[in-house]
C-alpha cells in the first residue's frame, strides 16, 4: 500500500494510492499517519477500505506533503555506503555511525529546499528512509527488526558541509536547517518492498545524474541498523531512520565542488518508492 | 510562576505552585504544558488564575513528571564550561558545540535512571535547561533571544561515555538512551529568573558532591546560545536546550572513574529551580 498526505502545509490529510493508481481520501478512516496510527491496528482496516474501492477520491492536483506526521525523532546513519565513505576521505566504519536531525526539518517531497543564510556548502543526499511501526528496544537480533518496520520512503538528507564539518563539534549542526529533510512522496508499506536491499537510488541536480547507487551496497542493512539503533535508544512508531547515502555528493567531487545554489532543481528517486523534485531557494 | 506536571507516567496533568507554595491543578484551564500552550497566549490567564487563589488543589503526593510535554527536539551544548572542557581534555570551543538527544529520553525529575545494557561508563551532567516559548529563526542578535525563552528548569544530561566517544562517530549515540534526560521539577517562568547567568548548580551522587558550578562560568550564555542555534535550525515553542555542564563528571576523574551503578542515587539542584533525585537502575 502507498500512503501519503496531501494538502496545504500544516493541513495535510491522509490519502492512499489504490491498486489502479487512483488517489483516495483516508480522512474518514484515520486522522493522521502518525505514531498512533502506525503503532495501532488501523492499517488492516485502511487496506481493506482501499482495496474495497469505495473510498472518495482525493484531489489529484493537491500538494503532496511528507507521508508521515512529524516524527518523534530522525536518526541518521553516516558513511553507510563504502563508495560514499571513500569519497569523503573516511574509512568504512566498523559499526554504524549515528547522528540526528531535528524533526522539524521534514517537508514534502516537492517542496522548496532553502539554502541557509551564510551557507556556501549545501549538499544533497538521496537515502532510503525507514519508518518505524512498532517500538524497538534492545531487539535480540536483526531478524526481529523486520516486525518494527512500517515501510519505506525517500529522504533527501540535505547537509551543509561547512556547518557539519568545519564549525566545531558534531555533524548535527549541518543537518538540521529548515527544509533539510524532504520526505516522500509515499510511505510504501513493508509488504510491498520484498527486499529493501535491492533498490536502485538516484539523485540528479539540474538534470545531471549525480548519485546512482543501490541499497545492496549498504555497509549495514536495514535490519542491522534497526537492531543496532535499538541498543542505544528506544525507537517508537512514527520515528524515521535515514539509512545513509551512496557516492556522488558535492562534498566528494573535485574543486570547484558543485554545491547547491538558489534556482537549482534536485530530483531524487528510489525504485518502487517514487520520485521527488525540489526547487532550491534561499532562506 | 512555577509550572509542573503531576500524575502517573503518561497521565500527567498540568499544575502550578502558587506563591504560598500550594500545588494547584491547572487541568481546568489548560490541557498540556506543550508547544501550543507555551507558544500561545494562555500564560497570562494561568498566572491570573494561580494568583487569584481559586484553583483546586492538586494531590501533593502525586508523582512529579517532566514540567513540559515531550519536546519537539532537544538541542545540547557541549563543553560550555571551561572547567568541564579542561577535565575532558578538550580545548574551550571557539563557537558552541551542538548535539542532540532523542526527545523520548525525557523523564520526571525523580524517576529512575536506567543504565543501558552493555554500559560501563554511564555519567551524570547537571545542566540549566532552557524551554523555548516562541519560534526562534535567524535571530538578529542575542538580545532578541530573551523573548523566545519561556523559562528554565533542571536537566540531567545523562551520558554513556563509551557509546559517546568510543563507538564510532557522533556523540548522540551515548546521549539518547532511555531515561537519559530527567527534567524538572518545575518550569520556572523567565520573569522569575532575573539573571540565568548567576545560578549555582550542583550534583551529588550517593551524597558525595561531584559538581558545584555556577552558570556565570558558561562560555556561551543563554542568549548567545539561543541566538546561535537559531542560525542553524528553527527553534519552536516546547523545544528544550541543555546548556552544558560544569566540571565534576565521572569522565573527568582519575581512574577508577566512579561511573554510575545500579543502586546509586543522583541528586541535582539549581538555585531557584528546585531539586531532582534519581535512583539508578539497570535496563
Amino acid at each position: 500500500m502507498k500512503l501519503l498526505r496531501v494538502g496545504a502545509v500544516g493541513q495535510e490529510r491522509p490519502a492512499a494510492l489504490d491498486r489502479a493508481g487512483r488517489l483516495v481520501d483516508l480522512s474518514g478512516l484515520v486522522s493522521e499517519i502518525d505514531a498512533a496510527f502506525l503503532g495501532g491496528d488501523g492499517m488492516a482496516e485502511v487496506r481493506a477500505a482501499v482495496d474495497g474501492g469505495t473510498l472518495p477520491e482525493a484531489d489529484p492536483t493537491a500538494r503532496i506533503g511528507a507521508p508521515i506526521a512529524r516524527p518523534g525523532k530522525i536518526v541518521c546513519v553516516g558513511l553507510n555506503y563504502s563508495d560514499h565513505a571513500a569519497e569523503t576521505g573516511a574509512k568504512p566504519p566498523a559499526e554504524p555511525v549515528l547522528f540526528m536531525k531535528a524533526p522539524n526539518t521534514v517537508v514534502g517531497p516537492n517542496d522548496q529546499v532553502l539554502i541557509p543564510r551564510g551557507s556556501r556548502k549545501t549538499d544533497w543526499e538521496v537515502e532510503l528512509a525507514v519508518v518505524i511501526g512498532r517500538t524497538a528496544r534492545y531487539l535480540a537480533s536483526p531478524a526481529e527488526a523486520w516486525d518494527c518496520v512500517a515501510g519505506y520512503t525517500i529522504a533527501n538528507d540535505v547537509s551543509e558541509r561547512e556547518f557539519q564539518l568545519e564549525r566545531g563539534g558534531q555533524w548535527d549542526k549541518g543537518k538540521s536547517c529548515e527544509t533539510f529533510n524532504p520526505l516522500g512522496p509515499w510511505l510504501v508499506t513493508a509488504d510491498e518492498v520484498p527486499d529493501p536491499q535491492q533498490l536502485g537510488l538516484r539523485c540528479s541536480v539540474n538534470g545531471i545524474l549525480r548519485q546512482d547507487g543501490n541499497t545492496k551496497n549498504m555497509i549495514f542493512g536495514v535490519a542491522e541498523i534497526v537492531h543496532y539503533v535499538s541498543q542505544f535508544m528506544v525507537l517508537e512508531p512514527g520515528d524515521l531512520i535515514n539509512t545513509g547515502t551512496p557516492a556522488g555528493v558535492a562534498l566528494g567531487m573535485p574543486e570547484p565542488k558543485p554545491y547547491l545554489r538558489g534556482g537549482d532543481v534536485i530530483e531524487l528517486e528510489i525504485d518502487g518508492l517514487g520520485r521527488q523534485r525540489q526547487p532550491v531557494g534561499t532562506a
